[in-house]
């Protein structure tokens, strides 16, 4: 993983995938599925992610006013269904880390594990809004640091035609999603 | 288009795909590209929107508090760099659907004109939020009626692979796009 400029973390989900949002405070660890995420802006560099008050991450996220986004591949579809499906208080461990035999590495900038083999990662601080969190559950939080795999992504561009297993992949429901697909560009439109 | 349960409207862009959205006020129409949009709720059926304060379709959404969603298709991309990169101004019609020959649909909750050869649409009102609009450039809405091209959307789902062309796209930065790909279906998982 390569740190890549503040102004272009957008780029990593302004497609729409889904990502692993984790979080870590007072010595409790966390991680969940959020297919409802989006940029918000380029400089600062702002996310915005919907986070439901049943959510045990969500706690971690209020209590330490940061969090990891990871954004997984392919062949991690199982994690995002196991990790957004089941929570930690049903697992005799209480850690979905633990359970799943998850690797992890350290975020740089804020305190939150951030999941190996996933192809970007974007270290988060919260932007408190209450009003928004409580009526909406909605959460802005800046970009402090972001990473992407330079096999897939480089020079600001995804380039997944030679790694068909780093793709990124879109949430719809009920365990169904789709691979981001094929690439294309148009020219920017003149009258 | 038939209509689709308003609490499946998520659905239509739960996988993030670029939407055009369309506004109308005073007499004046206009519409625009935007990646950034994603849901907020299921019941009632809420999503969010990111609008630049420099938009010219921005200004009819705050003057008449709705707003049209239209989801394009791999074969309307064209359309999409061009309501997305010119201004109406720009235009001596100063009317994108008359310059480019946008065949429309009037809204049936609201008033705003819906693009024809879409695959999908969200008609909304805003929920007022001047800060998030102010601050954040961000508008909250509900989805008053939701539509579906039954072709490639049916029993709440996409289903692409008889219809290439009618693919939904995703945004990145620069003119470029993936097409929507392959779906696939993951189990839920249990411990």
């Amino acid at each position: 993983m390569k740190p890549i400029q503040l102004k272009h973390a957008y780029r990593l989900i302004n497609h729409g995938p889904v990502v692993l949002l984790s979080a870590e405070h007072a010595g409790m660890r966390d991680i969940m599925a959020v297919a409802w995420n989006m940029p918000l802006d380029f400089e600062p560099a702002r996310l915005l992610v919907v986070l439901d008050k049943t959510s045990n991450t969500r706690k971690l996220v209020e209590g330490s006013g940061t969090f990891g986004i990871s954004i997984p591949t392919r062949s991690q579809v199982n994690t995002i269904m196991s990790v957004g499906s089941i929570s930690a208080s049903e697992l005799p461990s209480k850690d979905k880390f633990l359970h799943w035999n998850l690797a992890t590495t350290p975020a740089t900038h804020i305190q939150a594990p951030l999941l190996n083999e996933s192809v970007g990662w974007l270290e988060c601080k919260v932007i408190n809004e209450p009003h928004n969190q409580s009526t909406y559950d909605l959460f802005i939080a800046e970009i402090v640091a972001a990473y992407a795999d330079e096999r897939v992504f480089s020079n600001g561009r995804w380039h997944f035609d030679d790694h068909e297993e780093m793709r990124t992949v879109h949430y719809t429901s009920g365990g169904s999603f789709f691979t981001t697909g094929s690439s294309f560009h148009i020219d920017k439109k003149t009258v």
